[in-house]
């Protein structure tokens, strides 16, 4: 049998949760490192309950078949106890890119994939003209730890380009261009060590105060769209010899404004994304199996839904009068084509604690139903 | 949020493993208690390894929200011990029936549901004229613990049926007329304690061996099949009184033999079924979600593929030159619509370990994948 195989995976939260219900019918066993005692992973895998650079813990995960993440900020101090060890999909050199924005848009130049303008802030001197250059309006973010919105300031002046990076502490950052988008979309590549190379969909995203709230298969003009992000996708994947699964966010531009593609790299996640949670239900292959068979170098073809799919995050509320503001849970389960996905977190302000995917047998019917889940959810 | 329910599962098999992995997405956490320390739902619920008369495992499943579970023959001390203190689903009084050959049958009359002429044999005196009662030719059936073929003997003549009921030591049986059905099927139906009724999809079942090999969705003649099959289901569902979910084999004769029916009943499972595991991967609920619903009280639905989908079980072969035959596990990787689900358990003959799902966009291209499915599962 099948077996013998087993993934160790540097954190439990919800993807890697996520990866271990995918990885278990595939005879797969998991093991999570995870200091969190509560972590959502720790209910379907074994739980190491350590620092991601506990020696013994390390030593545990060295023994699996191969291990991954569901994190990019993985200690450096941890991938280097485990190289040489164990695979570790995606390898060292491209985590080190994608943890650190500045290296990732400079890789991903490097690559020939065009990104939003940028400079990179690391001194008070960056601070010069920097707005200017992106073309006068920006985001300043940290190049790394930021995540879901945080660590990030729109600045349109170089005054509050100055006091936004005071207020980040002088951390590294990176000052990007406002770009005029039109849509969000993302798509995922996986890459096995021997170099086969599979697709995710084409996914299309809403994000509600920076925290990803809606994604619908399939996306808007997919069929201009799709070829040339998997392009794009292709030749970061080769490029950055990447083993596993990665997922790049891109601003749809609209017509052709950036030489000739209408696509620009936003950024760059090595590993499943949340967007891509709606392929857990729409008759196709999910995302967290993808990610388990490039990692594990098990047989992969391009994975999508049969069927139009679309998400809905349910995000922690601010609280209203005391309480937070729960989803009208009956309401989901009376509207057909939902199915739940929970991850057992407690609840907290703008967390993510869950989703809702959405199943329907067109795209009109997906689109009434859509509206109609997201006034269910808060 | 709604994690705070708990599922408590008599069993630990790979059915309480699908069911602790279908329960979780819904918030729910799940507790087995099984006395196997391999059990596969270990790998995904808390695991209380004990007998399943163990009064301290049975106190912590009358912690949780509701218990079911995964096999018939749970032990009539454990149901009294679980008596009052947690809802058991479905309860004992359905479970002393489905776990009792001869109690079923006479309950199935009842419920005025048909199933194959039969006659009880728990004395000698029994043995007389009852194989001309049931049409000259039959199968003697164990009344208890009999399950993929165990405990069963086909018999001809009456010195056979002497012969076979000694073999089986004059336990309490069963002997079954011979029924001359053209193709068997199975339905599930699911009944919460409010008295919500839903139904699964009608399957259309091969057996090998006493063992089942292949299911198919949508079964042959569905049409006029499945209203039938729902009737019989929700007569005994009701007339039951059932709480949770319980699936019904059924014999397709060659035209309304037996008075207006095509279905006879062969044997009920107070639970999920074998032939139901379709239902993971063709875009609708499964049947592990139906039951979890069912028995905690949430809101449910009929559920069905939204595509035509087929299975395949895994089971294990006997050893062909001191090596087992192993399925072509690239070979199901690399045909479409393939869902492989494995169980984590140590290799026997006729053991099952696990079975493929596969779906395909029509019935045409399923049926010759899944000719296909089956040349790569020996």
């Amino acid at each position: 049998m099948r077996e013998g195989l087993t993934l160790g995976i540097l954190g439990g939260g919800q993807l890697a949760q996520m990866l271990a219900l995918a990885a278990l019918p595939l005879g797969v066993r998991v093991v999570v490192l995870e200091p969190d005692p509560n972590a959502p992973a720790r209910l379907c895998a074994e739980h190491l309950h350590a620092a991601y650079t506990d020696a013994e813990g390390l030593a545990r995960l060295a023994e699996c078949s191969a291990v991954t993440l569901e994190f990019e900020n993985v200690p450096t101090q941890a991938l280097e106890a485990l190289a040489g060890r164990v695979p570790v999909r995606p390898g060292t050199a491209l985590l080190e890119r994608t943890k650190h924005r500045a290296r990732e848009k400079e890789a991903l130049r490097a690559a020939g994939v065009h990104a939003a303008p940028f400079v990179v802030i690391e001194s008070d001197a960056d601070l010069q003209g920097a707005l200017a250059t992106v073309g006068g309006r920006g985001i300043l973010k940290t190049s790394e730890l930021g995540y879901d919105g945080k660590g990030q300031a729109r600045v349109n002046s170089d005054a509050e380009l100055s006091e936004a990076w005071a207020g980040m502490g002088g951390a590294a950052c990176v000052l990007e261009g406002l770009v005029p988008f039109v849509r969000e979309v993302s798509l995922s590549v996986a890459r096995t060590a021997a170099g086969a190379v599979a697709f995710g969909p084409l996914i299309e995203n809403v994000h509600r105060e920076g925290i990803l709230r809606t994604s619908v298969f399939p996306a808007t003009d997919a069929e201009t769209l799709e070829p040339r992000a998997r392009e794009l996708a292709r030749a970061c994947a080769e490029s950055w010899a990447l083993e596993g699964l990665m997922t790049l966010e891109f601003f749809v531009l609209d017509g052709g404004q950036v030489g000739s593609t209408q696509l620009l790299v936003n950024e760059v996640a090595p590993r499943v994304h949340n967007s891509g949670h709606l392929t857990q239900d729409g008759g196709g292959l999910s995302q967290f199996e993808a990610q388990v068979r490039a990692v594990l170098g098990l047989p992969l073809a391009d994975w999508r839904p049969l069927h139009p799919t679309a998400m809905v995050n349910i995000v922690g509320t601010d609280y209203v009068e005391g309480q937070p503001l729960h989803p009208d849970w009956d309401g989901i389960d009376a509207l057909p084509g939902t199915h739940l996905h929970l991850y057992h977190k407690t609840w907290r302000a703008r967390r993510k604690l869950g989703h809702v995917n959405l199943v329907a047998a067109d795209a009109e019917a997906l689109a009434a139903r859509l509206a109609e889940l997201e006034r269910l959810i808060p």
